[in-house]
């Protein structure tokens, strides 16, 4: 039987040749870590290869994710579908197997890594996932959810200031079932680091309530073997365990120096490192006793099946909460949710209400809440601005995780990156809120959401100047504009209660990518609607508004200003100016319509078009040409009342009609 | 003599004051901090409020910016130029007092503050900022740089990630000049923190190298007294100064919670308030004996004569170094700078060479660099990939501050907001680095950055899908469209060694507001040019190839595409299609420029016109209008070499030729 040595070399081996063979990538983490991989998959990781999603699995999250070589080598040997050609394929195009782990390409992996701090980030929402789900779905006997979360960072994660945010909550919140392995090798790219890191992790992590275990040899099997028993062990907190490792072990010359870190080791050094690993196999093969020794699919499908037996008995004693759990973890709504939604959307246009849109959004979540317990909110320490907590909100507290409600601190970042682990974990629709303007906190976890098509829901309230007094830091001017560059990312800001709820329904309903919800601070009068326009909300540009006949000046608008364009128009039409009036709330879902319903609300012969939104106006060149105009900010905002701000900033009805007529 | 608790009670009573009559605004953390801060600002503070400016006073940030009232207060009580009507326009259009504190608004503001956790990294940047100002030009007997920075934080700056990071390096440079008061009453915007703020904050500044002073009684004047004397007499370590208080202290029922937070207390309130602190004067009357007691401006007066007296020592002893400090701290490059810039410039005209721009970045450091002693540069751990170290870079250390680099470490948000503090701090061109990507763990300080009107250079390489095989986590798409809709932030993405020397040009002699630089990981062709075009390259945008006679097509490109479009014009114009290339490596100086020049460029004759940039497609609606066309990204990125990528998404030369012929 291959030694636990020689089984960790198979890693090394597959990871220094693929990258050799990309001409790029990081060999210097698998390395490094491959022994304690070897221990954790082999012994303790309860997955089953052949169905990366049984619900009941542990998660393994690689949080230093340009070690992805590390990953695709587990995932191969351990008997996923990812054969040989896909390693041979490392970092090109149309393979399973990109630069840094991908979600949705190769099997097995649980999350998009690579931006770092990120992964772990998402670790600590997977374990928060699973407890929650545990407190809300298991019974005396029926542990059906009950798993770990293993996670793999390096230096650079516990520099990058997110994994502060989400390992205090991780300690506050009790999370014992999140392991995580530090890659204690005293390397980043810039080299030695002492000169740029020398925090006393251990201590860090004790002060946020982890238990910690320290002076671990990452090279030797039997102390990792221990710190996992230990960690394991351990009911109340999660687990660090600092793992002295040399990265790059193995390479005779390069080991131990940041030269490993990122490019390919070389042929010679490589052949070297065979020799002083005793590894006499060519590039990418790996003899059968050792493929025989990690195949985890036996084991795997055992577990599973155990499972399985665990569920039935679940599903005799508990039927309505069995189907629940499916219904839940597969991610479908509840089946009359669409037809539910759609009444009380119904309701709000016939009971009309001027409010602001945040508020509009806590009626949305009032009305919406009691069909899914699905939903988990949450606020970065705004709740009560962010109008997040509904009737039905109960907080999730370390002791009782049965709740529905995060009180995420102020931690935009780690909360949305949490929002990601949450949402790929299963189980829930994960919502989350702050201003609109500190979106930009947590920013590029907002677009690995969209990356990884996960249907988190980012909630931004304070949507622009109407914020007021607050003042600049705090008024959007141009957070809108990036949103809406993002690919696969839906964006909606919605004028009044209506489109509030429609947004929220279009949301809710979305499997395949993110939603921002951004709603106003102010309040919003409530606009006149057919039935057919109703519905047409959901298209994400309508005509709200319409001139007899064909109309002269086309008016876009978005939100709070969608009003300003309406009292435009009736001064414009008042002056024989034929002038429509199209409510814009998503300009990404109107662009996903189709090219006819497009032209019938923007025709191609009105090039004579405003578009009016108090936000940075780079949006809206595309709709309005060179022949249009725009009405919005170009400069940051000012401290000041909300009126104040819309006059000083030239952003009103009077000044709609006056671009109209400059047309 | 006034009791310091009724020198402490003049400032709650304008603070509660002010936010009533705004209807708006933070009582709660003025009332709390104000025993503190009426020991620091009488007894330990050395300014000169007649002179804000005064290099060499010591710098208060206030990181709870919320807590504006409380620095209001202080500045009008201890004799800035800030009367009290301003104090009664709080939060209104044109005050010098807006809802947060807002950097050249009032003077003695040292930053602007309100996002949370970024005042005290601004505080660190200024520490570091004397550290090596002071290392640099103190010589014996002439300590001319030496002052403190002192900050004041609540649990929102401590619960958001990036007080790890800049508290964690200001740990390991040694910045005991550095000197923090943490607000601890345990309360934030959602209620008590301790269901998700249970940090052991004492023991994790200690993990970062901090000395920490626990146990103070925030509202014990004696208590607060010897922690600053102990904070001072540290010589190695920042020190946290831990202080209890309460929140909105003095009024009777709201002191202590949530409600006092960010909401004025309410005229009975209030009044309860006045009579538990026993300050029985009307609203914005504070008495004459106060006044006196907190009046600064002798005090000052005398500490900048002193100062001056030693500055004259100095240039006495060392004539040029005293000269060279006035330039620095004015911000004044070297009066030849420009026309060495442009015989640099001129001579790489001369000299093509096809190289990444991110190398030209590099060349361009070691040819101004030798010039410009104020440089103060650095990466976030990726030092060998920006390439942002020149021959004359030395890295600056703990034991060692003279140097001019800084290893901010896997820290781009800290890093970005201690350049803000750097550069408000004066006496440096701060330069710092990342991959374009991973500005968005940053930007938020790179706004903060514009806001404030800070000319900090924000170095961005690995600048598209041409970064290759690291993948779509790291291929920018929607970075520069933000950046670009950012009020006053000049971004250039040139396309060669040329436009990237005026690109570092321009980003140094910019005074008001920050640049930042985007380079190429890969090769770039260089472009021909007449010495006019050179000296056009600085306008942001300009024709680099032009047709005979009237262009039928325009063709517009940024950096590496520039070489794309030049190619498709000579097939264009082989094929008798007339075709002008417009090379805009700056789309916001180019929008500065007159009316005329910008017809000259682009004629609005001319609607057949095409962009180009390997990059979301928003940015260039503006430009070529609903009857051009855009060549570039509209999803993510892909893992791949590059050139496999561009062909893959068909950003290619035939693509823009097919572009062109298609309108």
């Amino acid at each position: 039987m291959p030694s636990r040595r020689v089984l960790a070399n198979a890693i090394r081996a597959l990871s220094m040749d693929a990258v050799q063979q990309a001409k790029s990538g990081h060999p210097g983490a698998p390395m490094g870590m491959a022994d304690i991989a070897q221990v954790l998959w082999c012994d303790h990781l309860q997955h089953n290869p052949a169905n990366p999603n049984w619900a009941n699995r542990d998660r393994f999250v690689l949080s230093n994710g340009h070690g992805s070589m590390l990953l695709y080598s587990l995932l191969h040997l351990s008997g996923y579908d990812l054969p040989i050609e896909e390693l041979k394929n490392f970092r090109q195009l149309h393979s399973k197997t990109p630069g840094h782990p991908e979600y949705g390409y190769a099997p097995g992996v649980e999350t998009t890594t690579g931006p770092l701090g990120q992964g772990i980030s998402n670790a600590v929402g997977m374990a928060l996932a699973e407890k929650v789900l545990a407190a809300q779905f298991n019974r005396d006997n029926f542990d059906l959810v009950d798993h770990y979360t293993y996670t793999f960072l390096g230096d650079g994660c516990l520099m990058e200031g997110i994994s502060h945010e989400t390992c205090s909550l991780a300690g506050t919140l009790g999370l014992n079932k999140l392991i995580a392995f530090w890659d204690d090798n005293g390397i980043s790219i810039d080299g030695e680091v002492e000169g740029w890191f020398s925090d006393d992790t251990p201590k860090r992590f004790e002060s946020y309530g982890w238990q910690v275990i320290t002076g671990v040899d990452g090279h030797d099997p039997e102390q990792v073997e221990k710190a996992i028993a230990a960690a394991k062990a351990n009911k109340d907190q999660p687990t660090l365990i600092c793992c002295k490792t040399v990265i790059g072990f193995g390479s005779p010359n390069k080991q131990g120096t940041e030269s490993c870190h990122g490019a390919p080791l070389g042929e010679d050094e490589i052949a070297k490192t065979r020799d002083a690993l005793n590894w006499t196999h060519p590039a990418f093969e790996v003899p059968e006793d050792v493929y025989a020794e990690w195949d985890g699919k036996a084991k795997g499908q055992a577990l599973e099946s155990e499972w399985n037996t665990l569920f039935d008995g679940y599903k005799a004693a508990y039927p309505e909460l069995a189907e629940e759990f499916l219904r839940r973890v597969a991610g479908d709504l509840p089946e009359n949710f669409s037809d539910q939604a759609d009444k009380i959307i119904a309701d709000l246009q016939a009971n009309p209400q001027n409010i602001a849109t945040r508020k509009a959004s806590q009626n949305a979540l009032n009305a919406f809440g009691p069909l899914l317990p699905e939903l988990l909110g949450g606020s970065a320490d705004l709740a009560g601005s962010n109008l997040t907590i509904w009737s039905g909100s109960k907080g999730v507290e370390k002791d009782d995780a049965s709740g529905n409600y995060i009180y995420y601190g102020v931690r935009e970042f780690g909360m949305s990156a949490m929002m990601n682990g949450i949402t790929l974990h299963g189980g829930f629709k994960a919502y989350g809120a702050t201003f609109l303007m500190f979106m930009e906190y947590a920013r590029n976890a907002v677009r690995m959401a969209a990356l990884m098509k996960q249907p988190a829901i980012f909630v931004y309230t304070h949507d622009s100047i109407g914020l007021g007094e607050d003042g600049p830091t705090h008024q959007p001017v141009e957070q809108l504009v990036a949103l809406r560059a993002t690919p696969n990312l839906d964006n909606w800001r919605p004028c009044d209660q209506v489109e509030s709820a429609v947004a929220w329904k279009a949301a809710l309903e979305r499997k395949d990518g993110p939603s921002t919800l951004i709603f106003t601070r102010q309040g919003c009068p409530q606009q006149t609607r057919t039935a057919q326009q109703v519905s047409d909300v959901e298209k994400g540009g309508y005509v709200l508004i319409d001139s007899d006949g064909q109309p002269e000046v086309i008016l876009i608008a978005t939100g709070s200003e969608v009003s300003l364009a309406v009292e435009a128009a009736q001064t414009l039409s008042a002056s024989g100016i034929a002038t429509r009036v199209v409510s814009m709330p998503s300009t990404d879902v109107f662009d996903r319509q189709s090219a006819d319903y497009k032209a019938s609300v923007l025709p191609a012969t009105v090039t004579k078009r405003v578009a009016v939104e108090a936000l940075a106006k780079d949006s809206w060149y595309k709709y309005v040409g060179l022949a249009g105009t725009v009405v919005g900010m170009e400069t940051f905002g000012e401290s000041a009342p909300a009126g104040d701000l819309f006059a000083h900033f030239n952003i009103t009805a009077q000044a709609v009609v006056d671009a109209a007529k400059g047309l």
